[in-house]
């Protein structure tokens, strides 16, 4: 099945914006980080689709938690954690690392803000990087402070974010390279803005701080909107898997390591430091990876991924993968999928067969990722 | 708003017994440990509690993930993890163990199994242990394993339940006393199974290892309960609440102290031991704690708490508390709920004006825990 009732209780926490978010109708929510994350609302996913890619949408991205770590030895313990050297990190940059255990498997892959020089943010995906973090700091008698502070991101997405992003904070946001952040101030209040998100359009990340403004800051959004054709929205299927982003416990998880998930590049050469997992990681890089995530395409009829994935075989009947998060898209015309599919099958254009639930089996072939 | 739809994927994890709890009716689900858990069945909550209270049930408690701990160390990292001493601790025992941070902060309250004098499982709520143990571990260089095993906790609960369990494992399972575990086969495979379940009624959990089988496991004891006139269940919030059973993330968090949530017991008086949080719990002890958890009764209208607590107040308006799980119980007549309550308003009796969504404000009083 693919959707169910989710039953309510203060463990699976609310944010500044749930109020709203249910206000302007939210359909479907899922749980990341202990979190509501809103997953659809009235619109259809394709139809949210289109809107996401000609207009501006605002996104309740709270889940997105930070993890603050402050005090002396804060770049000495991120930097025990990640293999991406952030020797030469600036402040006012966004880092996308990936976070791996002493097997080289995957925790986190997290983006990390440089907020200034001994004070950092780590904004996760599903996993208790909290816990990590101050486990790893509190073995190693580290001089460092960590918590989750209240912090929520807000999303704006869609080719309109800049212009409505002016109107709110002024000409300034349009200096915010990709992956950069500035500070800008929202009725007297600092906030955190960046220029990312989870789409393949342009947009920006509202580093929310405190809770109680949280509807006033939708509401100004919204107003300035109006005019863009706003819309609520939330990560798009269909936009996701076409850009070829992953999401943890989805495409990977603790039992695979980064090369895995074509993380390679964020995994320093070389490098001088040193990091939890280096080992594992160097003889994995030397014995070579046995599987890793590609693209698969398949015709037939619109097929969506459930929590059941769809097993991956060759026309001879090898099980080569499993498609984890799957959608049609309807710009390219043909269903889309990720999966890890083992060496020797990775030549784009593979053919394979897919099993999906109550149907008959379909032909598809690799592809490389993204998928345009 | 107390349900919405719930969208599935890979990353909110089926267990193996998702296909029988859906067959079997299943109609609303929450997230635990990334992990689905069943909330509710065709029953009402009232019918579903009687019937716990006279029969027998089969959860799918899956979602209390065993953290393995084992090797050298492992005792030594657990000993560092927890108040509670286990030095005395003989294997096949379970304990509740308080799982704290520096701060003396609630991480998870946990069951801990006893396996062998090196092998460990702790059976935890709602947070990522597994990431907690490895980074401690980790950090301090010990000499342990982590990880998190193929096993999927099935809990046979209700009256009828050792009658049960006897037809399908035999009358040694007579001889398990709560709290303790012993090994039973099934199909040619061991398991482990305690006297133990998150009800006010008795119970086992049957540790279910591996995957596949699951479903058997389900047919078997259906099979075998039918004539006890056995129905699938879960956690049900009139018993949890009536018996005073607490719940990470609803009730108390990492910001609550284990003496604010009743777990003096579990954390030994004048410890010899070292652990986590040592010095910070010893200070809390000694200044004395500033709230803890106490029942609420209130008439009126039926209640069910919802994601937004229910905020409670002396009569003139000082705020001393909120509820966090709350419900109506059909045997005491009246609304039940669970609050951390402000010192000095400890009293039994002590009169408090609850204020409920959509509604007129109720009048109610402190009571002790459990409710009966």
């Amino acid at each position: 099945m693919n959707t169910i009732k989710l039953n309510m209780s203060r463990r699976i926490r609310r944010t500044p914006f749930t109020d709203k978010v249910e206000e302007y109708g939210v359909s479907g929510f899922t749980v990341v980080n202990h979190m509501l994350l809103p997953k659809s609302y009235k619109a259809t996913l394709e139809e949210d689709y289109w809107h996401l890619r000609k207009h501006v949408q605002i996104w309740d991205v709270s889940c997105q938690r930070q993890v603050e770590i402050t005090g002396p030895d804060s770049e000495k313990l991120i930097q025990y954690m990640t293999p991406r050297s952030i020797k030469n990190m600036e402040i006012g940059k966004c880092f996308y690392i990936p976070i791996i255990d002493e097997n080289a498997g995957m925790i986190n892959d997290s983006i990390l803000l440089k907020l200034d020089k001994s004070k950092f943010w780590i904004s996760v995906a599903d996993s208790d990087v909290l816990l990590w973090s101050k486990g790893v700091a509190i073995g190693l008698g580290l001089k460092v402070l960590i918590n989750e502070p209240d912090i929520y991101p807000l999303a704006i997405q869609g080719p309109k974010a800049e212009s409505l992003m002016v109107s709110l904070f002024g000409e300034k946001i349009k200096s915010i390279k990709f992956f950069h952040f500035d500070v800008f101030n929202f009725q007297g209040v600092e906030h955190i803005i960046s220029r990312s998100g989870y789409s393949k359009q342009d947009g920006f990340e509202i580093y929310f701080s405190g809770f109680k403004k949280g509807g006033q800051l939708w509401d100004s959004i919204w107003k300035a909107g109006e005019k863009l054709n706003i819309s609520p929205g939330c990560p798009n299927l269909i936009d996701r898997i076409e850009a070829g982003l992953l999401s943890y416990g989805n495409e990977f998880n603790l039992e695979n390591n980064p090369l895995e998930c074509n993380f390679g590049k964020y995994c320093t050469e070389n490098s001088e430091h040193n990091f939890i997992g280096k080992n594992s990681l160097e003889k994995i890089k030397k014995k070579g990876i046995e599987k890793k995530i590609m693209g698969i395409v398949f015709d037939g009829r619109v097929c969506a991924s459930t929590n059941i994935p769809f097993p991956v075989y060759t026309k001879n009947k090898k099980r080569i993968g499993q498609i984890t998060s799957c959608i049609y898209s309807p710009r390219l015309k043909k269903n889309i999928g990720l999966s890890m599919i083992l060496k020797n099958y990775w030549n784009i254009g593979q053919e394979v067969i897919i099993e999906v639930p109550d149907d008959i089996e379909r032909e598809g072939n690799v592809s490389s990722l993204p998928f345009d």
